[in-house]
């Protein structure tokens, strides 16, 4: 039931699939050829699994605690394997080398990332938070700022944070209160509380870095008024080193249904200094990128507690002993079949392995794209690549975590009564994921903006160009294609989302209720969009290699995984375009007062 | 946020939906007049919603103790609070008079029980599986049993369990090892361990009853060797009093995610003193009634919780003000609109509601079937429901769970970041339902029992009852329907459920493993045609009572989760049946080392 890195997976979606040699050309990918990433996948898998993964029970168990102090010390052994994580370099792996960073391309950042979120999604926020500030402020920092700061924040000897959330204040950040008053010497008083701040405090690192949204006196009202602060908890010295200690603290810690091994804080700041990350009242422009990068993180952590849970699930399933099959005993000589003769054992496990393969193959596919987005060759191409990513990021987020909590709640019940008893790790996987579909913008705050910003962003573009892909991909292979049916699915599926896109474009623009009404379904459809896209890809791949003669059983498993995926995930799709076609009438004619 | 218990729905069930005033001729429903109900409706929710549900989250925070002397120690307030159900006479209500009960129908109890599981559910097992233990000493307790047991278990005074899991044991009971040996006074020693024994240790009752299934020596091998003893916690004395303390003790409570106001105990009978319930070997047919009443249970409590997971939300989506309705504010002198102008929030609380309206329908039909069962006037009409409630257990049981899951979830979601903390009810709904969905047989093993055991009994004679009766409906129904749009959703869903059947006569004779691989889906058709059933009825007699101008707000609100129901809930018939014709060979062609 210990976690197990799914390595082979990545060498496939690496060299069969993605074929990542193909960019060798482009700024980091020389160092990242084929070789150099397995050795590294081989190295994540084995700290993952054997130095960050024996602490995720543990720290599930004890929690964080707030001492009198106010400062937080987390779960046993946290710490320890905080060290090893930074003295191994793994906070740097995609870092800009000019700041310290190894400077590998995000993909690999990425495998390595869900291997870490997998063996322990609490532990592994600590070092995502801190990737987020390092996006805003490569994003949006002055030359100073990031020479100051990104150097810490890559060896991760410092961390970071995000401050969004104030108690009356979630999605909707115009009614934030937070306050800043300059300081006349460039710095600012940050004044105010903000809560649910991941690894807010913790005993691991010498700073951390707050990135805060506040308000200036007399900024304008609404979201055009918030302005974007760094507000470290030590205030860097002349050196660079952590000096006074700003006034901010932790005032309570979050009592949370999982992920206990992460500090949810209450942050209080009485002005506290700060320092502003871009111009004032453009705050919220840098903080996208903090929160782009975020959403990624969070969908990445939905499909890797997914995996972590299947693992589990899989182990108890062979493991456990009871009943005989329907079709007769398949261990005879023992005092019962294992549970895997059953059918819809086979079922649960089989739809989860589906839905985590073909997440794992969309998160690997964007996270490249977000390289190309950086480092193509041609401007038009890093226009196309970053069209891309910003379209697909909400999928990412609220499909893969939707999918997530399915393929966890799925290993809990193989697990049975065992699995609802904390003596196994499902219950820790299932209250985990859950967040996952909540936080950084719930999945329908993510369903609006697919449908609300992401599509008509730009005319279209964005979205044209993504069905365009499918179409040529889809040209390209019919015709003698090696695994006709998935080439088939992905046409029916890609023309059941065309038809939803065209009713969005019909009924949405004249009633936003109706586009809101419709959009998780539409985001469904999307997922399934694209995932059919993955498994056709994959499926061709794995196709090739067996009919190459290859008898590596991994072939042969990818393509039995990929028909549960075409006969039992896909048929999902027409549920969903029927039910956003219902429109939003009915859901908006009720009053207040007769919920 | 507080528990609402839903009177006016019951009353609507009873009074328009199934007119149970009709059965005023049969045993019990004499003094189970309309108003009657409704005045202990009325009471039960004043109970449940003050007495009961203020301790369901202490309950969760606190959980149970186990002492040193072996003891075990309820949350505070369990035991004055189960003082206040017995001296209310809520554990007699249905009773047998004979024993001091009140004898008043199951289907009064039934929507007691929704209330009471809703406001604790974990409160609500200790009453709950006493009700298990009643019935299966109605069942095969001989007379003096019945005399001396029955009294104090109706009255509350002593408690119940059931005793079937062993370690290695759960679904396949014919691996059991609990031995009973016979004293040669009519009386047994029961030796073994029990584990995941619900209320198995309290401080609330001055006696428990352990139903205990134990294998005498020589006895037949598996399933055909199993005696059911019942096992005191105090052996009676002469005059039916407490008396020895018996060879047994609860060595351990398990730590489980959710319901940790119930004891779920680890039970160790050390040549304890059993006394056998029926015939030696044939245990298992008499703990059959107690399981099929523990189902019938289960289901009931994932409605409950469901229900209360959506009260709390919907007040949650009432009170928060955060952003602003994409058509323009709707609280323009407030600082933000309430979330309840979103759409996507709408249809989770109102896809929400329509699974639970339509679940406790079809919980309060089959509850009244079971009602029938014993007192129907001729004995086909008492055969005829009897078939109809073994058939519908199994669906009861999982579709109630997995939907009220369903909810729980989407209740958490409603609430955003909240949710995911315990300072709102959302997590412990959550952790709470969870459990439904695995014991008394997990939802795989009911799929099993419904495709495997209920439609082939008795040459498939109750489902061909249920369709028939569902055809009546419609036929009857059909021309000059007001509420056609019900109508023919019944028809189409129906239709798919006829064709998974056909599709299942014809594949899962030659092949039990095709009828497996497709039962859980076929379980959903078949929850979904039930419902569809009940919202056709409950639609005609929400739109004659609107037609014919009644202007109380329920019967339009019941009308519009209705269409809700139709618009958002049945399209997923299509997709179970589609995948249920996938068949199992997908899923049987990986060797046990592909997982």
């Amino acid at each position: 039931m210990a976690y197990q890195a799914p390595v082979r997976d990545y060498q496939f979606l690496f060299e069969n699939v993605f074929k990542t040699d193909q960019y060798s050309n482009l700024k980091g990918f020389a160092d990242a050829d084929s070789a150099t990433v397995m050795a590294i996948m081989e190295e994540a898998a084995k700290f993952t699994e054997e130095v960050v993964h024996p602490i995720n029970i543990t720290g599930d168990k004890e929690g964080c605690v707030l001492n009198a102090d106010k400062t937080v010390t987390a779960p046993k052994g946290y710490k320890e394997a905080y060290k090893a994580l930074t003295e191994a370099g793994w906070t740097a792996l995609s870092g800009d080398p000019q700041y310290g960073g190894q400077g590998l391309p995000h993909f690999v950042n990425t495998a390595f990332s869900e291997m870490l979120s997998g063996a322990s999604s609490a532990f592994g926020m600590y070092p995502g938070l801190t990737e987020g500030a390092i996006s805003a402020l490569t994003a949006g920092g002055t030359q100073e700022q990031k020479d100051l700061y990104l150097p810490k924040l890559i060896s991760g000897e410092w961390s970071g944070t995000m401050n969004l959330t104030e108690p009356h204040c979630g999605t909707d950040l115009s009614l934030l209160r937070t306050k800043a008053v300059p300081n006349g010497d460039g710095s600012y008083r940050i004044t105010g509380q903000k809560i649910w701040i991941s690894a807010g405090e913790h005993d691991f690192t010498s700073n951390i870095c707050h990135l805060v949204l506040a308000r200036l006196e007399g900024a304008p009202a609404g979201v055009k008024g918030i302005s974007l602060f760094l507000v470290p908890k030590f205030i860097p010295d002349a050196d660079g080193n952590p000096g006074e200690r700003n006034k901010l603290e932790c005032a309570g810690l979050e009592h949370k249904m999982g992920i206990h091994g992460n500090s949810t804080c209450v942050m209080m700041y009485d002005e506290a200094k700060g320092f502003l990350l871009g111009q004032e009242n453009e705050g919220l422009k840098i903080m996208f990128y903090m929160m782009n990068n975020a959403r990624f993180g969070v969908g990445l952590q939905g499909l890797a507690i997914g995996h972590a849970a299947l693992v589990a699930a899989n182990q108890f399933a062979k493991d456990r002993l009871q009943g005989r099959a329907l079709t007769g005993p398949k261990n005879p000589t023992g005092p019962a079949d294992s549970i895997l003769v059953h059918p819809d054992v086979r079922r649960m496990l089989l739809e989860s392995r589906a839905l985590i393969e073909g997440g794992r193959a969309f998160l690997t596919w964007v996270s490249l794209l977000s390289d190309l987005a950086k480092v193509a060759e041609d401007e038009a191409g890093r226009e196309k690549a970053s069209d891309s990513v910003s379209l697909l990021i909400p999928v990412i987020k609220a499909y893969l975590t939707e999918k997530g909590l399915k393929v966890t709640q799925d290993a809990m019940q193989v697990h049975g009564g065992s699995g609802f008893t904390e003596h196994f790790p499902a219950s820790q996987y299932m209250r985990d994921v859950r967040i996952t579909l909540i936080y950084e913008g719930t999945n329908g705050v993510q369903a609006l903006d697919l449908v609300g910003r992401k599509l008509p962003s730009k005319g279209g573009r964005a979205l044209q160009a993504f069905l365009a892909e499918i179409d040529a991909y889809i040209a390209a292979e019919e015709a003698g294609s090696i695994v006709p049916a998935y080439i088939k699915a992905l046409k029916d599926t890609k023309a059941k989302l065309f038809d939803g896109t065209m009713w969005l474009m019909q009924n949405g623009m004249g009633n936003p209720d109706a586009a809101a009404a419709g959009s998780m379904d539409y985001l469904h459809l999307f997922g399934l969009t694209c995932t059919a896209y993955m498994w056709a890809r994959m499926a061709k791949e794995a196709q090739a290699e067996v009919s190459a003669g290859s008898t590596d059983p991994f072939f042969d498993t990818k393509l039995k995984v990929g028909r549960v995926f075409l006969e039992r995930i896909l048929p999902d799709a027409d549920a969903h375009l029927i039910k956003m076609k219902a429109g939003s009438e009915g859901l908006m004619e009720l009053a207040d007062d007769q919920f």
